[in-house]
Formats: structure tokens, sequence, C-alpha cells
């Protein structure tokens, strides 16, 4: 067990090793993914898993909080990196102690505690005058109290008696992208530095362009192990940005004393004064012992885990890596919070600077939506506050309707830059955000799945309409009419697969837009049915009438679709390029190029980097039948390098419907493990958000083949040979219900017993919830 | 040769070994040490040498300014830490660049051209990638420039080709004590920082105290091997209170490119927009090349070992530790400012805030009397200018006159705490600055021989005839009157010995005491005699008259003196102390503590921190006969420890008196090497300035047995048996005269015919100087 490699201090919180990763060597060149790996994130705000005791040379710290974002002289609206408390030195005289300081380190294990939300550290640190320390920390970032976060060490003097020097350190030097200095950007200014009233520090800061104040504050406590306190020394120094107290203790040889330090980070996004509340919520933090904060974590992570739960029986590796996902994903989010959403790197890593990407409605959506709707009610929500902004988009780009941003922050407006500098400081010219149009039926997609799955009315009505209006109206602006062959066409634009820019009639695109605007005509139909009133309302507010539906539905019919003969040409021209299938595998089973292809530009080819055509497929499965589904599995899939981490988890999801279980697996463990392994060598930028959404609908939606029809649940489980079971809980009707699939059979657990669900389209009840 | 471990474009900079110190592996934990020994001063500032490529773990990176101090938090005006411009960071890609970077560093050498004035730098990264990048460079503080820095990189990629990246930075985030936490200070606040106009960067602070403003600017140069501009994407950023200013190369393969640092720092202390001045200077100082910069370099460095040369025949490594003694000795003073002095670690450090000591009068200032005396007219001169400080000092302690305060910085005041916090925390109370009062008569020593080396009668009447005059008042209102024994005291003082403190009637304090009362009115009556208008005007301007002169003289007469049988006893009561002699000593031949007196407070005990009744004897050595010396050296050498490094060189000197030239040798060594191979463990705090000055006192007053009498030159050599020749220069009546001793004969060459000299007091006439 790796907690056996702990002292009973520590040892006592830790779970059993299925719940464990461990890092149980120190190398500091894994720094930088295990800072994002062993992230935690409060729901308030995440903070990576720095070594507090600095004095590591190479680091990303970074605290970020949801919706604190700033531009400056970034090409877009960064989350920011706010300034850090993971901060408290410890020093023997002049000498630091660290991970990275003295001679050595010995006996080092890191753990991240799945099933109750900490990290905790173990080593010996060897100066070079040969005293050994035993420093062990549990670092937690309070579900409890989300501005908060607060970690111990334990400190124990193996060979030596002395004074130890600590400082308690809120960093406000740091910036966003620290080791990219070509990129390297600082978004805050630091207003004011200083001494709290009695103890502690704080650091007022506020961003460049927005001027949005932040102010972090933190103490320590540290007592002997009667419970003493053993602070001395006690001194405030300000040393520019960087807020500082200083203390000592006084260690006698083999005896342990534990030193706290706490942090609270307030934004100005909710009002009030950022400074006053911090203070506020510090102190009341504080008095909180960690036995009662690990309980009240342990209490807060038991009720997520009801919810996300996940049983994999017969690949436990598997079975960590999806609690590792499912861990990080559902951390992330406030809950509290309708005008925040996910970043593509979650809040583990400032990639794509937090925004919310099509990732959020096609990857992450379903899992919240089936496991946490209220937090998917968050995300939704989040659309329609911005539906101002994506209006403003749309008649940016000479279109009317909402046309949603690519990349969203806070504002709602487009944050993916029309150019940017690349690496080597050449310009860029980025069409993404004018050509990746179809963000905006994605967001309507999982919108609308949203609502069929929680079935929120409220959402529906006050929400999803307009949205769906807009959004149809966007469309039928964008679309092109070709006279010559009398339909309606779509150029100019870049689908999924990224490697195809400036292409036309991308039959995702297409499809996805056709499909947004005959289910909005559709939608506002039966509505105005049904509700007539209350839509005639949302008819006036919009200036909408029959008339323009009917024409919406008229165009949208005329949307030009490239399918023949089974098989669907990405887009107008595709199948003339270049074409080379994959006949090689790199040692991690990844595909390499075609050597054929090496030196050809990637759009003379048709080689793709990710899921195009089988990504409509997915989303579309009643509407393709099985011979087209294999068709273009097959096609598409010798193309396909997965350079993108949204690729492999619908590869799985389409090789298991056209029967490809072996391969789907292969997918399913490359989506699944893509941080925990950096299988994609970037999690050092933060987590592979939709890789972990995208893994949990393989096992939901593939492996057990949930699926509703007629406002049903049904299954076509999949389970592999090697799995004895497979079991998760998810809300169907506003109750909790637990599904267990076996080779044989699917049985689902009910509060409610008239439940009943299909298993391969044949009737079964559910059973009462055990109590 | 050490030289032929570098490039040939380095190369051809470098001397002979014989004036090279190098460091020839890289340790990490020798930086600090390096820092010290390899530290560049330009006369108005002082560069540490740290690594400008970043990313070392453990460093204290320092920039300071002669005359900019501040006190703040700290317990004395501090010599501030100004703003680092000594950083240019190169990264491939995010990797950076550095001796502590990558996976291994390769062939390192650093080397100090102690002919030349300057630092080189050899090694080869090893990237984690493999990638190997040669990295040479070589830094100067301008000596034509004194406001300027530079270093210049050769950079090459030695097995690849691509695209570097750089930053130049100006780090305004240090701090004095950067590694003490407890005693962290930042001396500085940043006003402004930004781009300069066209290219490069800069930083506006001020002291926080006095608010003296200060500006650093920098910019930077890159060419290929043809002389090519290369730099791109050049672009400036501000990061909090570093400015920075990013820019890329493309390096190729085995091709060598070439980057130059500039910088400029600028004080306010001369009057002037320092921003302004700054940017003038830079200018200016970028248009010379770097082969011009070296050979005005060169250029100034002869003139100065013209002066300094001093030749060891016979033991060339003594040979070259005195030339690096006197390479940072002659290195620091301001040739044009006498508002500021020497500290007692030079300008290399950060030890004792950059004050002035006794160690200026009695240990550095006669190797600037003698080779230097515009130097030292600036050093005596500060402390005429600084009178009215020790005036108000003696105010201060009740007393009159002018007593000189124990430490030194800008404003004449007393800069030693009355109590300080100990590294443990504890308060020490500080009784130095109150008791050490020896310092006023040791000033006044200095100043007179100052006077009778170089016959600045300038500085006699307008200047020495006053302190002498104030000086003598404090005495004797600092004296007191025992009535019962008839004689006057001095009580609750400590002497040169620090470990015996709040003693009475200090010998060497007494004696001083006396010599400084009846010196003044020596000098006093006889200028009244000569220049009796001039001297009454004196007179007039301090209320003095022959009454107070007499009343002075006959105190002073009156002043106890504790010699008895020949055998000087340090202070009243110190013989019934604790007494056992020195019986062994450590590996580096330094006495160890006999092992009774282990567990003993040292001052119940007769064990000595360093020479105190020696050291009186080797200043006034004419007014004691041999024997006493002998008996006094004996009896004390065997009671000292040397625990101060102003000790091994009195007692070189001593020994050499008294006929121990065994031991001398290895005193004058002990001194010699004390920073070059760190004996006293401390050197990371800077040079040992008085060290330096005493080595220097060893050879020429010692081993060469100079002294004057009677206005005429004396020599009585004792040259060790394993040289065979030892010379120098010095100014002797405003005339460089070289001196020559061999084993049998002292030669003088002079531009003067009629110079005569007497060698064991047989007259001789000097050779006419060799053209």
């Amino acid at each position: 067990m790796y907690r056996d490699r702990f002292s009973d201090k520590i040892k006592q919180y830790i779970s059993e090793d299925e719940w464990i990763v461990a890092e149980t060597e120190y190398n500091p060149r894994n720094n930088l993914m295990y800072e994002t790996n062993f992230a935690l994130a409060s729901g308030m705000m995440g903070n990576r898993a720095t070594h507090p005791e600095g004095f590591i040379r190479k680091e990303l710290p970074a605290n970020y909080v949801h919706g604190v974002f700033d531009r400056s002289e970034a090409f877009q609206r960064d989350l920011c990196n706010t300034p850090n408390w993971n901060l408290l030195k410890i020093y023997y005289k002049t000498e630091p102690i660290g991970p990275e300081a003295g001679q050595e380190i010995q006996d080092y294990i890191r753990i991240l505690d799945l099933q109750h939300g900490f990290v905790a550290t173990h080593y010996i640190n060897v100066a070079y005058d040969g005293r050994k320390t035993l420093i062990e920390s549990i670092k937690i970032l309070s579900r409890t109290s989300p501005e908060c976060g607060r970690f111990r060490y334990y400190i124990t003097p193996l060979n030596y008696s002395g004074q130890l020097e600590f400082e308690n350190i809120i960093d406000a030097t740091v910036t966003n992208f620290m080791d990219f200095p070509r990129f390297r950007v600082k978004h805050l200014n630091t207003r004011q530095i200083g001494p709290l009233e009695d103890t502690g520090i704080f650091v007022q800061s506020e961003t460049r362009d927005f001027l949005l104040p932040l102010t972090t504050v933190a103490d320590v406590k540290a007592t002997d192990s009667t419970g003493k306190d053993i602070i001395g020394s006690r001194q405030y120094r300000g040393h520019g940005e960087q807020a500082v107290e200083f203390f000592d203790a006084y260690v006698t040889e083999n005896e342990t004393i534990s030193v706290d330090k706490f942090a609270a980070v307030v934004s100005g996004r909710d009002g009030g004064n950022t400074k006053v509340i911090a203070v506020e919520k510090l102190r009341s933090f504080m008095m909180r012992s960690l036995d009662q904060e690990i309980e009240m974590q342990k209490k807060i992570y038991a009720s997520y885990w009801e919810r996300a739960k996940i049983k994999i029986e017969g690949d436990p590796r598997l079975q960590l890596a999806v609690r590792f996902d499912l861990f990080h994903l559902m951390s992330t989010p406030n809950p509290k919070d309708n005008r925040t959403n996910i970043g593509a790197k979650l809040i583990h890593g400032e990639e794509y600077g937090g925004h919310a990407f099509w990732d959020t409605e096609l990857f992450i959506l379903p899992f919240f939506s089936l496991t946490f709707p209220e937090i998917a009610k968050n995300l939704v929500e989040y659309r329609y506050l911005l539906l101002d902004g994506a209006r403003r988009n749309a008649l940016k780009r000479g279109q009317i309707g909402a046309r949603y941003p690519w990349e969203s922050a806070d504002t709602g407006d487009e944050e993916c830059p029309d150019w940017t500098i690349e690496g080597d400081g050449t310009c860029y010219v980025c069409t993404v955000a004018d050509q990746e149009v179809h963000v905006t039926a994605d967001i309507i997609y999982g919108g609308l799945q949203y609502f069929l799955w929680t079935g929120d009315m409220e959402y529906y009505e006050n929400n999803l309409l307009e949205m769906l209006a807009e959004t149809a109206r966007f469309w039928n602006s964008r679309i092109e009419y070709n006279k010559e062959k009398d339909y309606f066409e779509i150029t100019g634009i870049t689908g999924p697969d990224e490697w195809h820019e400036d292409v036309s009639n991308n039959a995702y695109t297409n499809y996805m837009a056709r499909w947004n605007m005959l289910t909005a005509v559709k939608h506002l139909r039966k509505y105005y049915t049904e509700k007539t009133e209350k839509c005639k309302e949302l008819f006036r507010k919009l200036s909408l009438n029959e008339a323009e539906l009917e024409e919406i539905e008229k165009n949208a019919n005329k949307i030009y679709i490239p399918i023949s003969e089974g098989l669907i040409e990405q887009f107008e021209g595709y199948f003339n390029l270049i074409d080379h299938e994959i006949h090689e595998w790199d040692e991690n089973n990844m595909p390499l190029l075609p050597k054929a292809l090496k030196g050809i530009k990637r759009d003379k080819t048709t080689i793709l980097k990710q899921a195009d055509v089988v990504m409509l497929m997915f989303l579309f499965d009643e509407e393709f039948d099985e011979n087209t589904k294999r068709k273009n599995f097959d096609y598409y899939e010798r193309r396909t390098l997965h350079r993108s981490s949204l690729s492999p988890s619908i590869y799985c999801l389409m090789g298991l419907r056209v029967g490809e279980s072996e391969r789907a697996y292969d997918y399913l463990c490359r989506s699944a493990f893509v941080d925990i392994d950096n299988n994609q060598g970037n999690t050092r930028e933060g987590i592979h958000a939709a890789s972990a959404g995208g893994t949990w609908q393989a096992l939901v939606f593939g492996y057990a083949g949930l699926k509703i029809k007629n406002d049903q649940l049904h299954f076509t489980p999949r389970i592999p040979e090697k799995w004895t079971k497979l079991s998760f809980s998810l809300f169907w009707k506003g109750d909790l219900i637990h599904i267990e699939i076996s080779k044989d059979q699917v049985k689902i657990f009910s509060n409610k017993k008239e439940l009943s669900y299909f298993v391969n389209d044949k009737e079964f009840k559910a059973e009462m919830v055990k109590k």
C-alpha cells in the first residue's frame, strides 16, 4: 500500500491503492506533468501541485480563479495566474530544505488521493552537512470553503536539533507562460501588499485591463507534538511584490512539529470589498482543524463519488485512470456559478487561456448532465448568459442571429485571435475564429441533449428556445446560395479536423447547420402550439415569426450534404487529395504518418488530425445505417493520426458501434490515460478535459451502450472479455439510479420501482435500490 | 595555460597563468565564494559574479553603488543591493541554457584575469535532448565609464541549428540578505520600469528612507560571425519589478553568434535626472566595441599595476594571492569621490553593510597612501567631511569634540546598532558602538601616517589639524579621573580584541588616547608657531585656546598605561583570568581553543580573538624595546585564535620584528589566502579588505622592513630563504620609485638621482629609473 510509506499522522487519511495516483520517485523532469496531474480544484479555484518548499529549478506555480480573465499583451483573455500562496519556505540557517535543496532526497513519494481529494508528500531531505529532515505534507483545496486552501507540513529532524526558519509567502511576481519567454505576460498589477491585523499577510491585485480586484490572504500556525504554539520571531516583510511573514521554530531530534498554512483568494466578481471578505473567509477557515477539514472533504467527495462512481471490474489500471479523469472533471466547475464554464484544460493549466470550446458541450457536458445535472445547468446557462456576445460576434462577421465564439471566456466575445505569433516569432494568420463555425451548432446540440437527459423545462423555455432561434438565424445568414447547383452551401470553413482549413461544404458542418436550423424550427413550432402565449412573447422579443421559420426550414432543407455511395466526403474535394493509408504505429500504438506523405503539406493529403466524419456519425447515430458507419469508420480510421486528444474517445465509441472492439479498447485507453501517462506529451499545460469527458462517454454510451429513445433508457452492452462487470450511477428523471452490467445482464437499482428500461430492445424493470 | 581552454575569440584577451585565478570545475556549493572572488568593481560600483544565464538554485546577485545606502527595516544603513542587470537568459524553446540547466555541464572553466580586470567563462551545456551548446562569455566593469558594465556571450550550438530565445532583464526584485530570511530587506522601491526609446529597458528605483533615486538601464546587441545584426522579435515586457526585453536569434550548427549586454547605473548622489544621465552613459558606452573596451581596460589596469606591482620571486602561489588581494583592493574605491570610503568587505559582498571601520585607516590606507595617494586623499577627506557626524556622535554619548563612529556609512552617524537580532532570533545588546572607542584614535593615526607619507600639506592644514583638535577634545571629555589613584583611566570599553568587552584601561585604547591627545597638542602648537594667523583662525572656529591645549596635555600625561615588567596587561584584570596556552592547531595550522577552556565563557579566559597588545606594539614600534616586543609577542601569540581576519597580518609583521620568521610566513599566507582559499569560510560575504591591506603591509613594512624616520626611507629587509627577490613600487615625495630587494641588497630606482635611503641604517643612493 502506498500509504504505508507515510507516517501514521498522514497514513490515517490515505485511501487504498485503488484510489491513489502515486509519484514514487523525484525526477525534476516530471515536475510540470505532476503539477497538472496533482493540481487540486475547489470549484472556485485551481492550484497546481508545485512544491511549496520552493527552490525548484523549473516549475509553473499557478492559482487560477474561475472567471478572472485579463488580456493585456496576450492575444486573448487568459485565465490569470493569481498570486502564489502555495509557498512556505523552510530553512536551517541559510540552507533551504526542499525536494531540490541540499545533497540528496530519499524515500520520496507523493500521492493524489482521488477518493478524498488531497495530495500528500513524504521525503527525507539530506543537507550538505548530513542533516536529515523528514518532510511530510498534506494539501487540500477546501470544498467546504472553496475560496480557501491549506497545507500542513510535518517536519521531523532525524539527526539534529536546532532552529528552523520559515517564510510564509504570497508571491505576486507570477505571470502566465512563465517558462515561455516569448509569450510570458503579467496579468495582474499589484496594488498593495502588507501584514494583516494580528497575524498573516495579504496581496491586493487587479487585472490590468478591466481592473477587477483580487485579494489573496494567508496565515500560518505551527505547533509541537503537544499542540503548543511554537512560532517565534514572527515578522512581516514586504519585498516588492512578495508579502512575506518570517518566523522561526525550535525543533528537537526525532520530534515532529506541524506547520499549517492557510490561504483565501477572493475576486471582485461577486462584488464587495475583496480584502474584507478574504480575511473573513480566512479567519473562519482557520478555525477548523485538519481533521475537521479532511472529514468534511471526505464527506463531500463521498457524495460526489456516489454520483460519479463508475466501476470497471477486470482492469484495475483503467479503473484508476477513469477515476483520475472524473476526479479532475467533477472537481473543477463552480457549482454555484453559471457565469463560468470549464476550460479545455480544466483549471489545471494555462493552455487555451481557460477558455470554453465545443469540448464543453460535446465531450464534457454529457457526464455532468447525467451525474451532476445542477452543474450541467450552470454550463448550459453560461451560453445563454453570453448570447449577447454571440450576437455581437455574428454582427462582427456580417451575419445576424447568434454566432458562438470558438473560444469563450467571460465576455462571450471571440477569444480566438485572428492572428498570433508562433513559437518561432513568425506571424500566424489564424482562421479558426472565422472558419470553425460548427461550434455554434455544437453548443445547441449539447444544450438540447442536456434538456433531453434532464427534462429541465425552465432551461428549455427560458434559454434554449431563444438560443435555437438565434442560432438558426445565424446559420440562415451564413449559408450561401449556389445558383448553379440550386443548393445552399458553406464555403471558407474548417470542420473538426483542423488540418484542413478553408474548405467548402464540410460534411460535419453542413449537417450540423441543417440540423440546428430544422431543430429550431421544429421546437419553436411545437412550443408555439403548446404554449402559444409564452411563445408569442419570445417571438416578439426576437421579432421572429412563422414566415422566418418557414424560410429557415426551406433553406435548411436545401443545404448540400456531400454523401455518395455510403462514403461521406469530409469536404468538397477531399477525395481528390493525395491519399495514403496508415500502415505503421509507434510503440504506444499511435498511428504514424505514412512515409510517402513526409514533406507534403498536410492539407494536400487525406490524413486527418482527428475525428470529423466519424464524429458526425457518433452524434447522429440513428441517422446512419450500419453499413455507412462501418464504411466510414474503416476509411477514416486509416487516415486519422489522433493528434487531438478529442479523437480517441470518439473512435472508441464508433469502433464499438461497428464491432471493432479491440481497436476500441486501444482508443479507450488512449483517451483514459492521456494525462496519467502524459501520452500527448503536453500534460504540463493542463488536464485534457475533453478526453476525460470522452472517456466517460465511451464507457457509458459505448460499453454500456446507453441511449435515450422515446424518453426511455436503452442499453446495448458491449462488455469486453477481460471485464467481469461495469457499473455506474446516473440521474434519470431526478432519481440517482445505479446500473450494473455484467456479461449476461443489465440491472438498474432505483428508488422508483416502476422504472423500466430496455436492454437490446427488451424491456426490464428496475430493482429497488439497496438501502 | 588556462587560456588554452578557451576559444580564440576569448583566449586572445587572457593573460598568462601567473595573472589568473581559475575555477576549474562547476560545483554549485562554491558559487557564493566565487561570486565574491570574481566580483568586479569599476570604482563607481561593484557587481558580483553570478552567472548571467540565471536558473541557479542558490546565488546572491548584487550590484552595489558606492554611497547608495538605506536603512528601512535593517539595523543599520546597508549598502543597497540595486537592480540586477547581470542577467541575460538564454532559451531553446522553453528549456533554459546555463550552468545548472539541462542534463550536464562539460568542460567548465571560469577565470578572473587580474592583469586586465575581466572575468571569462567557458562551458558546454548539454540539454536533456542531447543538444550541446558551447557558451563562452567575458564580462567587464568599465574603468573608463565606471557607471557601466557589459558582458558578451559567444554561443555556439555544437550539434543542432535552431532558434534561441533571450531575455534581457533588469531585475528589481533583489534584496539584501537574500538567503537570510530573518534579515532579508528590500532597500529600494521600484518607481517605474519600462522600455527605453528605440531599444533597451530601464528601472527607476529609489531608496526607501532618503528617497535617493537610482536608474538602471540596459540594452543588447547580437550579431552573427559576419557582424550582421541577428536580433529578431525584440519586444519589451514589464513583469512587475522586472523590466524584460525579449528577442530571438537563429543559430546554425557550429557557427558562433555573439550577444552583448550593456548596462549603466546612475544614482542621484551627483544630482541630475538619473534616467537621462544613465541613458547618455549607456548610449556612449555602447559605441565602443569589445576590443576597444578591453584595450582601454588593459591600459588602465596596466597603469594601476605599474603602481601596485609587487613581485615575489620564489613563491608563485603567494604571488598570485597577493595580486588577487591588490586587484580587488585597488579596483574598489572611487577615484573621484571623497564622500565614500571602502567597506570592510570592499564592494564585493553585503556583510557589514558596506561600512568603513578602523580597517580603512590601519589596514587599507597605507597601501593607498604609498601607491595611490590620490585615492588615499579621498579616504582621509571622507573622515573630515563627516566630522560633524563625529561631533553629533560625541554629543549623543555625553561627550564633546569628535567621536568617530565604529561603523561609518554616508551620514557619519554611528551605524553600529546598540542592539540587534541574532541568527537565532534572540536580542543581542551590542556594546561595540558605545565601547570600542579606539576607532577615533585609529582614524587620527591613519590620517597622520597619510600626511607623513605623502606630505599633503593641504590636507594637514585644512583637515587633519581640525580633526586632531576635535578628537583630542573628545578624549579629554571621555577619560575619567580616578581620585584615589590620581590618574585618568578609561572604563567600560572594548579594545581591538572583541572577546573581552566592557573592560577598564585597555592598554591599546589608553595608549592611543594619550597619543591622540599629545599629538594634537604637539601639532597644533607647532602650527601656531609656524602659521600663527591661519592657526588662530582655526582656534577661533573651534573656540580653542592654549589653555585648553595645556589641560589636554596635562590630562593625557596622567592617563594610566598598564605596563609592568615588560609585559603589557591587555586590560585591567586580564592577568587574573583563567589562563591556558594554545597547544593544538588544526589542519590549516590555525590555533585551537585549549581543551581545558571548553565550555568556559570566552571573557573569563585569557584567550583572544585577535591582536590587541601586539597591534599596539606594531603601531608604536619605536616606543617599545626588543625585549618587550619579544615578550609580549610570545605571550599573546600563545593566546590568540585569530578569529578576526585582521589578526594574522599583524602577527606576521610583529613575528618578523621579533625574529619569528617561520611563524610570520604562516601568518602571511593565512592573511594572503583568506579569500582565495576561503579560509575563514565566509568569503561569500565579501572580500576581507583589511586582510588584503594587511598582506601588503606585511610585505612592505615587514619583509622589506620599510619605515620613515626623519622623513627618510629606511629598510630592514627580512627576505625568506625561499624567495630570491621582492620588488615593488611606491610613491615617495611625488615620485613613483621602484624598490628591488634581494638577499644581499636593496636597490631603489627613481627619477630623482639625489634620493638617498637607508638599509639597516646604512645610507645608499637611488639609481636612475630604467626608461
